[in-house]
């Protein structure tokens, strides 16, 4: 694709040069965005039949939502419903939404059923209704069978297309079956199970262990891989840790009498893995998953109840500092001075809890070591908050020629990132003890202690020795 | 494994219950540990005979480091090398920096060449010296050539072992040669990669597709993958976000010439998915990987820069304060509410970055869409800094009984609401222009902002309309 360098394309070439082989370059998006607003349905149709899945989802995610309506509606036949799938959920969401049930019926019915599963399960209950009622009933089938799984259960990620025999079969018997009967196996496969008559797993063998054996050999005298059965209703969570734990590349799907039902790929984990990661850093902020794709307005509406109970705290934080007005009055220094032992205290904690939440998730902190892992972050607030004592009373003291004034501050700096690696650590264990997602709530209380001892510290030891 | 319930294990049954299977209970841990201390040698051998890599992985993460010496050094024939693979990499460098150089030596030489460079990795230099000094030429051939690949590129995450065949094979032939030379291949492998006689990659298969084809077939004629192949200086991130975006299961390594020299598979790609998301969420609160098991003064020195920096920050806006003693000194409800125009904008402000940070590390903003991720960010901070301007005036105005007060606080919430917005999604986007990460440095330069635009509105203006 011909591309003229302007000078804002310049500034990019850094990033572009990284990126060329393996992304949609800013110009290409531009071009397609460019004959699409002009109407040069051939330089689209051209640009289009290029792009690969993940190249197409990649510029419906970054181009405008006319733009994108407009190429969802006028070109629809390059439009591979595998696209969707390559998406953040919530713009697959707000993209499917828009177009005709019909047509997502159509689409849906043209995917293996994990991939149908993943592009119904995000649309609002009326709309994904209208799309299964134009359904043929036997889509429909796999597809309430695969909602009746608890939502983000391993039953919603496996797919039921999988390649099992029974443990008497020679090499030879299975190596011949699998020629045969190509057409109705899985596109793709990793391991062959092996099964008893009532479909209960015996264990299962990678496919290059059986082609290397001689043909002769029985599968069950095989060297078979012990398996890891996942229940179907096992949370996604879980069947990451699980695949993240044991190294697994696929593992098998039981219902609650053990027959095997299907087999999850680390493919379908991947993404799992990836989402629970980011869960964390957006549930500390107070952010949605798929908030960059939503509408200005959810946005808001999302954030609005995180920043009303953060008013909340900090309104405790301001009823704190008017207990002190008489003292605040006669010596502003304090005024001055008190968002810093505030502020030092909630970084340090922030340290402390980052920590905490994420050895939570990936299960490094569990009853053993809960003390050990609390105990050496009050111990790290207390030497941090030793050395910025020194160094915030030096800088106070000579700031406002006082030396209480720094002995004051100095102290409760040490008392504030005391309670910062104490609470830091503390609350996300608490919360995760009485299960609550500690990644939810712990940023807020945090904020709370170290707001409040700090003001309550700094200001209460001012008053008392310096009023 | 026997074990009594105690009030203490009985608060944690809830956590038990879900982990039982793929987890190593505290219960299990708590039994090896007493028996460790009391130097029953039975009972530890017969435990860590039962025990996965990865459960004793586990162990030696979750033990106090007094144990795990004890351990590792009376019970060295059940340390399989595998373990400290599956470990954190900072527990792992911890862990072998306390062994001789010679067990360690010995360790790596029974590893495959990928398990061995990630052992290595991590060791501090002068003792990786040691270790490579002991290894046979062989071994020490293999992982200096590994090393000599830039640190966290794709060359240090391939493995060498892979089956690569000529394209005018038969199906027959293929097969024939994976039975006749199993013993020379790798211990796995999904695909098979079709070369040219210089190693140039034709394309590759997955070995299920050779298996179903007739054995009279030419490779050549089967439906062969198209490839991706990785440079192998390409940075880790890069290849993880390939593996994603592509949904890969595995990937050809190339040299500069374009030839084969390795392979990369998706269980070595978790983690660094998983390390990468990490990353971004430790670093917005200016902690290190591996922290969690950091010893305490090694953490405390780490944390301590960071604090630092927001040392300056808190001293910063303290200064934007003084300059309103006055003020201040005359009316000291300013005192009291400053705190909740800053604090409110620092949070509506993280919820942006964050958003901007994680969509910035996922390829998901580019400069296509970065003016219209900054627009609808200061939009939704106009909205939301609205509708708290209404709920913080009227709080002030009747707190302390003055309409002036309150309009002067909600224009103060609007102008820092509407900073936060604009400063936390263009933060992060300008850093990355600049070729800086931007989760190392967004937080500390969006609370100046945050700090710095509301203290001097919410001061500034009560100076203006109130004094």
């Amino acid at each position: 694709m011909e591309t003229t360098s302007t000078p804002e394309t310049q500034e990019d070439s850094a990033d572009l040069r990284e990126e060329k082989s393996f992304h949609l370059s800013d110009e290409e998006i531009k071009d397609i965005v460019g004959a699409l607003r002009q109407q040069d349905a051939d330089t689209v149709n051209a640009a289009l039949t290029d792009l690969s899945t993940a190249d197409t989802a990649e510029l419906l995610s970054k181009i405008k939502s006319e733009d994108r309506e407009e190429l969802l509606s006028m070109y629809q036949e390059h439009i591979d419903p595998l696209i969707f799938t390559d998406m953040d959920a919530e713009l697959s969401r707000a993209t499917l939404s828009a177009m005709p049930p019909a047509q997502v019926a159509q689409m849906i019915s043209e995917l293996e059923s994990d991939d149908a599963l993943l592009l119904i399960e995000p649309l609002d209950p009326d709309f994904r209704h209208e799309v299964i009622k134009k359904l043929s009933a036997k889509t429909r089938l796999v597809l309430e069978e695969g909602l009746s799984f608890p939502e983000d259960s391993a039953g919603r990620l496996m797919q039921r297309e999988l390649v099992a025999i029974p443990e008497f079969w020679t090499v030879g018997k299975t190596l011949d079956y699998l020629r045969a009967a190509s057409e109705t196996l899985p596109e793709d496969f990793l391991n062959i199970f092996i099964v008893d008559p009532s479909y209960h797993l015996k264990g299962a063998i990678p496919l290059n262990r059986v082609v290397r054996a001689r043909r002769s050999e029985k599968i069950a005298d095989l060297k078979l891989d012990e398996t890891n059965p996942i229940p179907a209703d096992m949370d996604q969570e879980e069947v990451a840790h699980l695949f993240r734990r044991e190294d697994l590349l696929s593992a098998p799907v039981v219902d609650e009498n053990d027959r095997l039902i299907g087999v999850i790929t680390i493919d379908d984990v991947i993404d799992v893995i990836d989402e629970e990661a980011q869960e964390d850093i957006l549930r500390l902020a107070g952010v949605d998953q798929g908030d960059l794709y939503s509408a200005v307005f959810t946005t808001t509406g999302k954030r609005f109840r995180w920043l009303f109970v953060n008013l909340l705290t900090a309104i405790l934080a301001s009823i704190v500092i008017s207990f002190f007005d008489a003292t605040i009055e006669q010596i502003v220094a304090l005024a001055v001075l008190m968002p810093i032992v505030a502020s030092m205290g909630g970084n340090a904690g922030t340290q402390a809890m980052t920590v905490a939440v994420r050895a939570i998730a990936t299960h490094e902190i569990s009853s053993t070591n809960t003390w050990r892992v609390i105990w050496k972050e009050t111990l790290v607030g207390t030497i941090n908050g030793a050395v910025f004592a020194v160094i915030t009373g030096i800088i106070a003291a000579l700031w406002f020629g006082s030396t209480i004034l720094g002995i004051v501050i100095a102290t409760a700096m040490i008392i504030n990132l005391i309670a910062a690696g104490l609470s830091g650590a503390g609350i996300p264990v608490l919360l995760n003890k009485f299960g609550s997602d500690p990644a939810v709530s712990s940023t807020v209380l945090l904020t709370t202690v170290t707001d409040v001892v700090g003001f309550l510290s700094f200001l209460g030891l001012a008053a008392i020795f310096m009023a």
